[in-house]
């Protein structure tokens, strides 16, 4: 640590901050940026101008950047002779349904005294905004001890993470002289199952699409038709139990191809992690893990690809009995895709299977929802050991590169159309209950979280 | 016809008078009667107090009959020295979901003028208070010119059929003495598909049941736990699937016990009635028959069994999409059955397919949606083939004896614990949309159909 950094200054700032930090939080959680739900638009773009407004009062040139879906907020700190660091996260937030498991307003956060310690609770505290308000609060703290922000700093924030980006891509292809920096640093993950810091160097990718298949042009009386005219429900569960097989492989011809192994040395990292599935599973009431035979828990989760059906519905679905038999039936599924697996081909072999289910008499209509391929990043760049040994002396313990089930297709849009690595660094919990009832984010994560970024910002000095 | 029956002035009776029954009769469809929607409760009840005065003003003894669930109306005429006739109808209605598919509000009933002639259009006027209302208008017509009602008539309405008749088989034990007829007349049938006349001697039995597999205690994301954790979308649908097998015929073991083949004599009358399935399918926009291989069309609606998903859920199911591996997934199924299958064993072997696809750390709850085995009637009882003549004089063709492939457990009940045939004559067409949106009921069905059950007191006097 260079003295010119200061950070044991700009940490105190941060410590002696956090009750005005956590009162700006609560604010921005409480604005409910639902993006995949057309109701809440307004609400998802007021998140946007709370977002502008709290970068321009510390001296970003902030502005809201208007795309086809949600806004961009994008913001710059003045330019200077670091390297540029891209810093990335979202504002939007999943659906809240079902609502009626929330044990309080999930767009009324609190703080919870919890035997584990303290947390944030509310829709959104982990999954982002809480992750994103991390690096912000650094950047407070860096200019209160300094007296001007840390230069060359571009923030970009996204509020369709949660819809599938759909202008993500455009947006970077028009921006890209402006977004282009050294590295983009990526606050969406985190912390490893036992606390651990860690730095994500690989995600799965993802391919969602949505099936409706339609028999009748109404719903029929199962007695009068019952046994002669197609039932969509049974055609489309036909096609889905297909896709696997028994030892949890899918089927689709081609399915497989670009799926790598895991290198020996990441094996063997993963390995060190002591990762158990079932004490994993029994968090969430589960025993077993249900994935291909002869693969590690980890490897599930980070390194094969999957399919999931993500929802159904068909028929009667209310109160009671119906013997009705459906015009319509819907599911929405995805695939987490590993390697280098095309997921535009891989929705195009998966169409093919359920319409070789359909009979010729019987529609059936598909609706792609985000496509993106997996993520592996560099990390022979100084900066990864640099960010690693910082995490490292803040949370007082190794840091490691673990890997991510989930998707963060903008890693990958960096790379292929800014031709920028990105590090994936978060400071969420597997108990967090991201897209689920009673989201929360620890205290500590989101207090470590700030002072980890101080602390990287002024490695990578 | 005798000429003490006067059964000419009866029908001229019925004909001046019918603008008066059909103002009844809309009167009656506009109680939103739903049984299995608790939240109509008070309204079916409405429609039973309706029906009770409506008899109590012609002369009947009626009453409202309270049970544990909705309750029964039974209506007695005068003693006499008739063979005792028992009425049966069901003033209890459909739910009207989807509601933003009918083209007026379900509970406004309207006449319509169509090409094929004036209908009432509403929920329930086919199924079954337009059906009800024919001899409940033919008595009434009776009264108007014998000066008395029929003599030995017993009527008895039910609010639960919609809803597999929970209260029925206990309020028939308890009043059996009170409710026993030489034989029974359940008016809830249809015409035959050409508009001929039709008795129907034979009705599939009904087997319903409604499943809930639960996984994780929470929804889970499905990047963190795809791979790894079980889906119970998954599960259902491998359940489901597997029900059937490719040639359209049920793979639960036993299933088929007690399935009976046509007689020779039914075979060569069906075979007659020059049923066509893609004519039948074509009503509907569907071309294909998809029951079991090497059977004819009306076998697999009349006389085979069959397995339907009536609806199913799980997951997120709203607009957009959202990577949750869900914690719970629900169907409701249902088994059509002939002969004498036994609907419990049936349950049993259902449930046992099922429990065999559920891991040991999750979870399958079963509910019981009704059970009736399928019926038969013993047409040699001279009655059949007056009925018969009946029908066909008043609609000038010859009546047909003939299947249906719902359930109308009634048949068996009355027969089971009262010891009493039934006559199922009913005038509903194959395209009221019975259970859809759009439900109507042909004029000509209501007016003719009063007929003809005048005709039917006459020949039976």
């Amino acid at each position: 640590m260079t003295d010119n950094s200061r950070i044991g200054e700009v940490l105190s700032t941060l410590d002696a901050g956090l009750p005005q930090a956590l009162d700006r939080l609560m604010e921005f959680l409480r604005i409910p940026s639902v993006s995949t739900d057309p109701a809440y638009a307004a609400e998802v773009r007021r998140a946007a101008e709370w977002l502008c407004a709290e970068l321009t009062s510390l001296g970003f040139q902030a502005a809201l950047r208007d795309t086809p879906g949600h806004p961009m907020v994008v913001a710059h700190s003045p330019k200077g002779t670091r390297r540029p660091l891209l810093f990335y996260g979202h504002y939007d937030v999943q659906p809240v349904d079902p609502l009626e498991l929330w044990h309080h307003p999930p767009f009324e956060p609190r703080i919870e005294h919890t035997p584990q310690g303290r947390v944030i609770r509310g829709r959104g505290a982990s999954d982002d905004k809480g992750q994103l308000m991390t690096f912000i609060e650094a950047f407070r703290a860096w200019k209160a001890v300094h007296g001007s922000l840390p230069s060359d700093l571009v923030l970009l924030f996204e509020g369709e993470e949660e819809s599938g980006s759909p202008s993500l891509r455009p947006f970077l292809r028009e921006n890209a002289g402006e977004l282009r920096a050294g590295i983009a640093m990526i606050c969406d993950t985190g912390l490893y199952a036992d606390g651990r810091p860690a730095i994500t160097t690989q995600l799965r990718g993802l391919c969602g699409e949505e099936i409706v298949i339609r028999a009748a042009d109404r719903d029929l009386h199962s007695g009068s038709f019952g046994g002669l005219a197609a039932n969509p429900v049974q055609i489309l569960v036909n096609a889905l139990a297909t896709v696997k097989d028994a030892s949890g492989r899918v089927t689709l011809p081609g399915f497989y191809e670009g799926v790598e192994e895991l290198s020996p040395e990441l094996r063997a990292d993963w390995d060190a992690l002591g990762f158990d599935p079932a004490e994993f599973l029994a968090r969430v009431g589960l025993k077993h893990p249900v994935g291909e035979t002869g693969r590690t828990g980890l490897e599930m989760v980070w390194n094969r690809p999957t399919f999931e059906i993500n929802g159904i519905t068909g028929g009667y679905t209310s109160e009671g009995f119906k013997t009705v038999l459906p015009a319509e039936a819907r599911a929405k599924v995805s695939f987490r895709l590993t390697g280098t697996q095309d997921p535009d081909r891989i929705r195009e072999t998966f169409r093919a299977h359920v319409r070789a289910h359909v009979p010729e008499d019987c529609t059936v209509e598909f609706h792609g929802h985000g496509a993106s391929p997996a993520s592996r990043m560099d990390i022979s760049d100084p900066a990864f050991a640099a960010a690693k040994a910082a995490l490292s002396q803040e949370w007082g313990r190794e840091a490691a590169y673990i890997g991510a089930g989930g998707s963060i297709p903008i890693a990958g849009d960096f790379k292929e159309i800014l031709g920028m690595d990105s590090m994936l660094i978060g400071f969420a919990r597997d108990d967090d209950r991201i897209h689920s009832p009673n989201e929360k984010y620890d205290l500590d994560s989101f207090a470590r979280g700030a002072r980890s970024w101080a602390r990287i910002l002024a490695a990578l000095g």
